[in-house]
């Protein structure tokens, strides 16, 4: 999986903070963020980004969460796989504790406005401006090429946080950027046609991100060769226990949080930190008088505790594609509902209509 | 006026040739042209460009002609002046013949369609691609500056065509670049999907190019600070006369067509020709005897008689504009009836669904 608006582990709410609309002079907060269909997503990702969209559907009155498929097709994709990745988000979303009841949850390229209000926000977006964002800059390079649709990708993301209205977006610091592009464009279109988008905020991530266990000086991604890097949500808990078994630590037995000199180890204290819900520092505590092979076993335990229900909970959810299906086809709706008439009035402010 | 396909005045069709669908084995013929909104036209549109679009409807047995709006935001746009010069085309168009029984007229910006396949071939044109296409250069250029919409606009007219599925494109040679974007999109899109869209062909313009009335080594255009330069198909009878007995010709008062060394007179021989649809040589032959002053008395009553009627269908249907409305709105209905199912097929293939 790489993540729209957190390639990097994701991001945390402004505090626990509510914006209750009745009792505010200023408008309701609204959330947004996409993620990549790009299959079942890794502990990383679980603990970085995903983690935090369930809170944050708790914290906010309106939340929308999009699986960009129009964002994943800037690379190259199988098609059959690209089908079976949506499905398996949605499903992924859903067993970690995203609720259709109380977020939007919907697949991009179903809802039409959002290639529309990025042809719009195209016109007022000058070429150099773009030249520079991350998502061209990493992605053109490393493969010597890059096509319209990877160069005008942050067009793409400003239009999908403006379609809704949006007043905050999580985002990972890679990603910040982008958003000032979708800030900017809020400006520019607000200058030109009058007062419509509010500015988008970003709700930065104070999350420790989460480490390859092969090299912890690299970030856990699903595209690592080292199946022994990354841990899945739906990996057994014998595979869980292999993994953190084989983790690369070092030679000094005592557990210590020191990501600087103690990368594996400390990452280890990270992820045992996230799943169990405690501090970096009840984390140590919990691991005084064991060695880092005990210390293993006791975060394995806690990754394995945490990981099987939702593990289980996606397999039910895959096993009734139909269900998903409709929950798709509704959050769509609902998507559409909402954007429509937010596009009706940008093209009567253009002038189309 | 400035035309999508046809910046400068258009095309002609491939000979008088039909393609009943019946009786041969390639597919039906569907042609599809596109003309941005700016206003009344002027006779070198018309001569050039829209007198060709009537042609065709009756040449093949499918045509779609598009006021395309998105295209014309790549340049700043008045909302409220785009807003009426939709409105102004749409009566042109119709004035000048061209007839919603048998083409389909309709507003680009009202089939969302356009601005998702465009999206879609975005991530098959590779950003080089797009450098020296001609609307990016001259445009670019002029203002020292462009938007992303500018740069981008060849694979939005790419997307135009082959929606449609469209076969044959009117192109003018300053658009021949373009097309050769659609087919490469086409063949592209073919290759890695499966067939899906015919190669477009282009039905290249055998028109003589209306010349300014001012300074006949550039083009009749509406943007020319001399309002003498450029006869629009609303002018009155005294205005034409005035403009061509105005019109900037040379020392010599016999009447030959010569346009390298005589491009005033000349000029006025191609507008002639045009309009009482004769030929060049039959246009001279009229000429014999007159000085260019009686000339042009002879040219101006003959771009009085051919516009004259055409002036008065366009001030009735500005009278009018819910009939308008409804000639736009049908259009637009036939042509998302055409566009979703090719768009719902292109998200098949692509694995959105």
């Amino acid at each position: 999986m790489s993540a729209w608006l957190m390639a990097s582990p994701g991001a945390r709410a402004e505090g626990n903070m509510r914006w209750p609309c009745q009792m505010e002079a200023r408008p309701c907060s609204r959330v947004f963020s996409g993620i990549q269909p790009t299959g079942v997503p890794h502990l990383g990702n679980y603990l970085g980004a995903l983690e935090n969209w369930v809170a944050l559907q708790n914290q906010h009155p309106s939340v929308l969460y999009s699986i960009v498929d129009l964002h994943s097709i800037t690379q190259p994709q199988d098609p059959t796989r690209l089908r079976s990745n949506v499905m398996d988000m949605a499903a992924s979303l859903l067993a970690c504790g995203v609720d259709p009841e109380r977020a939007v949850l919907f697949q991009q390229s179903q809802v039409s406005e959002h290639a529309e209000l990025s042809w719009i926000l195209g016109c007022l977006t000058s070429m150099p401006r773009l030249r520079h964002l991350p998502q061209w800059k990493m992605k053109s390079k490393l493969k010597n090429e890059g096509s319209v649709g990877l160069y005008t990708y942050p067009v793409l993301q400003a239009a999908d946080i403006l379609l809704y209205k949006s007043t905050h977006v999580p985002v990972g610091e890679d990603q910040v950027q982008h958003l000032e592009l979708a800030q900017d464009l809020a400006r520019i279109f607000n200058n030109r046609y009058g007062d419509l988008f509010p500015e988008p905020r970003a709700l930065l991530s104070s999350t420790q991100k989460v480490k390859s266990l092969r090299d912890p000086s690299a970030k856990m991604s699903k595209s690592d060769p080292q199946t022994m890097a990354t841990i899945t949500i739906t990996d057994s808990a014998d595979d869980i226990a292999l993994k953190i078994r084989r983790a690369v630590t070092d030679f000094t037995s005592e557990v210590t949080f020191d990501p600087q000199t103690r990368p594996g180890v400390s990452n280890l204290v990270t992820i045992h930190a996230a799943v169990a819900q405690i501090t970096v520092e009840a984390a140590v505590q919990q691991a005084r008088g064991l060695d880092t092979g005990g210390y293993k076993k006791l975060v394995s335990d806690a990754v394995v505790q945490r990981l099987t229900p939702i593990g289980q909970e996606l397999q039910r959810l895959r096993s009734d594609p139909a269900h998903l299906q409709e929950v798709l086809l509704q959050g769509t709706r609902r998507a559409r509902e909402l954007a429509a008439p937010v596009l009706r009035e940008v093209q009567q402010r253009v002038g189309f209509c």
